[in-house]
């Protein structure tokens, strides 16, 4: 067989979940715009990329078969190219996670993911069979091998590509981000390079679902662990590169490797971005306190939708200090979005009236603070309802760890942009945001500089119910993203009664995560579809 | 090797998820009561009984292994009865769920679960290695093979026991309920017996853990297939069978075959009694709105917990029937409990004066109706975190369906008796509560027959908005239950229209379900653990 040169496009796209014929009128676009522009032989897809990912229990309807099958019949009208997509797809009664080169409409080659993740987010055993068989195809002389994700973090399909004859490694993937994910999938894959001494096309989804934020940063790695390029992250991009059978023509790297603050940032951006236009809100709207975490969570969605389509809400109390109104404000001014302040006075004072016949003879406790925070929760849910927006929490990781905030008061809303987001990183990131336009910073330095406050009582402070964040979110980090024990945490040097008291809180309100906004997930273990918690549980800390 | 009469003790026992010492306690004075007052040889509990069931992601915790241990150990404390509990364990790296034959401290044998169920509510493949190998002991001259729940719902397992000497097979379950379930079980256990021509023992747990109702109905299996014995459905008990190697003597049967509206009843009251039991609260406190959910869900409550420990609080405004409270009234009268009226003008009006300025020229919808739901919900809250009484929610289960329902309003609660109950099934319950105490019926008469509304704008009818309940239900049923497509349910005779609109309704409602509270599941799909839908998603009805 005669060898010629192979252009592959790697098609680092954005789907939408559940949206077959929209996601595949993006495939044929781009794979003739992959023909048409960069004179690609073969483009390469993200996993599942016709259904979205995670398609989760849509994947139980029968119809998806229907709509899959009219979907891959509807690739023949893309022409002269190769096109490599993913969908699930019915065998003899069994689902299968697929990859699929087609060719002018023809199957030339299909393959079933071997490695089925069933840990942290994922739950593919909930819906496929594992396939057993290598899949490798011939295009130009060059043999190609198929294999999807997870299969590339194990040994045994690239042997079994390899063995089969492939001279090259296909790897289409849908693997979402948290912080250092790049990191850990080159060195994987660069394990992976040695021990079986093939190149690796690692192509990845783009975007956010859900919780989820898929960071792109497709690549090529030739077979000695070189990178050959790389794609940037948290965009969709296009890309070719040409290989000749032993080496790797490419255009220069666009991929900037990214700071912790950067990347975190730019996931946090991405995730807003994606749930609010496909979500089709026209907007969000989101309560201001001259606190950090609105100020950061304001900044964010400006970044993620423009300023046109943010509105911003004070609404103080008799707890809220004149430094709060003027940050809130000053907030608003400098990134430009629509403000108004809403005194919820009324409305606290018309329910303690109401409930002051339940309440005689019981002493002032946290359900007075629970009605500020509820009071504005009912306000901005209001807005959200009158004008079609969507109701941005401000809820960051530590306080949802804790419990620190009101079920349907400052939880109130559809997502909570800084829920996986410890506190000490929200002062980061602010510091950061603030650096990426220093003529005009959004964040008040005053804002980053006060002590934190909830403001639901005269000089309250959040360290004088919490242990100070840095010691908090070290002792969160331990216990809810290492699984470590009360007596492991104690051994590294923190106090144990801090400790157990922490544990204890987390322990204590997993029931008011269970109703909280999902958020995007940056670490490894957020709390959504990877901290699965009973609410009812007896497990104490510290036995 | 000779053979004895051997009395085999079942115990269908309540545990408590995470709480490892208190489940140990119990499995010890349990197996002491056995062997002391039942004169049992072995005594056989529920799979996973010492960390209950699900775990969940408490699995994940390293310091599982090291309590599971422990606990172990400390089941040498009970002597002279062989005792049969599961518990999972760490062997060679793996997790495993297992069940362990202890005798004066020894281990006897031990069995590793081989079928692993990964669908529904289940999760097993997050957390274990599936076994490869029976597990028979001897005890008095018979041979006992051991099995774990899902094994018994196919051949493999079971096959292999008896190929390995079993003559009769125990089966350690963890099996939650729904509709019909019991007549499920005992087919299935029914074809396998004649499948492998052995007697079965099988020992279900009882009791409520968040979403999950577990309904006990143990029983013994001859080989023939006939019932020898049946324990109750929905309460702990404790029994004895004698087998002689060919025969069984059993006391007659205890447990009576359950209707329908009965056995949803009894699973609806214990889900509430567990709830609130096995979380501490003191009482619950709900909305008494007049209409039929609200009604049913105080009977259920006072069933679960007693009057004394419930409070009812009816919160009128404009739109209330003068019926509406005086059906309340009669409500918390008949079942004597306490009943406050607290009604919600002022909170309304302060928030529409609030909001006015942001409305300006903007016409009413039903922002106006969300904020008297919410203002309702922000009262039980406060009385809640005052009292520290667990609010119930009222929504049924065609209400969470198509999203009629407010988010932090009705929604705003802990637990949502009426989640998975059809508004249809709604009506038989009350009718079925009435008749258990014709003398004093706690729902009035015309509650049920007045046409369902939610008061909220005014003359307003469920059916205004809804398709007719029967309708409504019938095709939730089949979109949500049966996963039938749009075309499938037109094809059984709906109009396309209507089902078009239901599915819609379901498919947007996603988001208020994400943040709703857990209720009982009473179906094989309810809106839990077993329906993981996208909140973003751009799947389609109907194309």
């Amino acid at each position: 067989m005669t060898t010629a040169a192979l252009r592959i496009a790697l098609a680092q796209a954005d789907f939408l979940v559940g949206d077959i014929p929209g996601n595949l009128a993006k495939v044929k676009a781009l794979a003739a715009e992959a023909r048409d522009r960069l004179a690609a032989d073969l483009i390469v897809f993200p996993e599942l990329c016709l259904i979205g990912y995670p398609p989760e229990d849509l994947l139980l309807r029968p119809s998806v078969e229907q709509r899959i099958e009219q979907a891959l019949n509807e690739l023949a009208e893309v022409t002269g190219i190769h096109v490599l997509v993913g969908y699930p797809r019915l065998c003899a009664g069994r689902l299968y996670n697929m990859a699929g080169v087609f060719r002018d409409g023809v199957l030339l080659a299909e393959y079933a993911k071997q490695e089925l993740p069933n840990y942290q987010v994922f739950d593919e055993k909930r819906y496929f069979t594992p396939g057993r068989e290598a899949a490798v195809f011939a295009l130009k002389g060059h043999r190609l091998g198929l294999t999807l994700c997870e299969d590339i973090w194990h040994s045994g399909p690239a042997a079994a590509a390899k063995a089969a004859g492939a001279e090259l490694l296909l790897n289409l993937n849908a693997s979402p981000f948290h912080r250092g994910k790049q990191v850990e999938r080159e060195a994987v894959v660069r394990a992976r390079v040695k021990e079986c001494g093939l190149p690796v096309v690692y192509v990845n989804l783009v975007g956010g679902q859900d919780e989820l934020v898929f960071d792109g940063g497709s690549f090529v790695m030739a077979a000695d662990g070189r990178l050959v390029t790389a794609l940037p992250r948290f965009e969709e991009q296009l890309s070719v590169v040409e290989w000749n059978g032993s080496a790797f023509i490419a255009a220069p790297s666009s991929q900037d490797v990214l700071t912790d603050d950067a990347e975190v940032y730019q996931a946090l951006v991405l995730g807003v971005r994606d749930y609010v236009e496909k979500s089709g809100f026209r907007g969000v709207v989101l309560g201001l306190s001259g606190g950090i975490d609105s100020a950061l969570t304001l900044a964010i969605a400006v970044d993620a939708i423009g300023p046109a389509r943010v509105q911003a809400i004070m609404m103080p109390y008799l707890y809220t200090a004149t430094m709060s109104l003027e940050d809130a404000e000053a907030e608003a001014h400098r990134l430009g979005v629509q403000y108004s302040v809403l005194p919820i006075e009324p409305m606290v004072t018309a329910f303690a009236a109401a409930l002051a016949p339940e309440f005689a003879g019981l002493g002032r406790d946290k359900t007075e603070e629970n009605l500020q925070a509820r009071a504005r929760g009912v306000l901005l849910m209001a807005i959200s309802n009158k004008k079609g927006l969507l109701v941005l929490t401000t809820g960051n990781k530590s306080e949802m760890a804790v419990g620190y905030c009101t079920l349907y008061g400052d939880m109130a809303g559809g997502f909570d942009v800084l829920k996986d987001v410890p506190k000490t990183l929200v002062f980061r990131l602010c510091e950061y945001r603030n650096r990426l336009t220093p003529d005009n910073p959004p964040i008040p330095q005053r804002v980053i500089d006060r002590p934190p406050s909830a403001e639901l009582a005269p000089d309250q402070k959040d360290e004088d119910s919490l242990p100070p964040y840095p010691v908090l979110d070290e002792i969160l980090r331990r216990y809810v993203e290492e699984d470590e024990s009360a007596e492991a945490i104690v051994a590294a040097g923190f106090d144990r009664e801090t400790v157990l008291r922490v544990i204890r809180m987390v322990d204590f309100n997993e029931y008011k995560r269970r109703q909280a906004a999902i958020g995007p997930r940056i670490t490894a273990r957020g709390f959504g579809k990877d901290r699965r918690y009973p609410v009812v549980n007896g497990w104490k800390a510290g036995d």
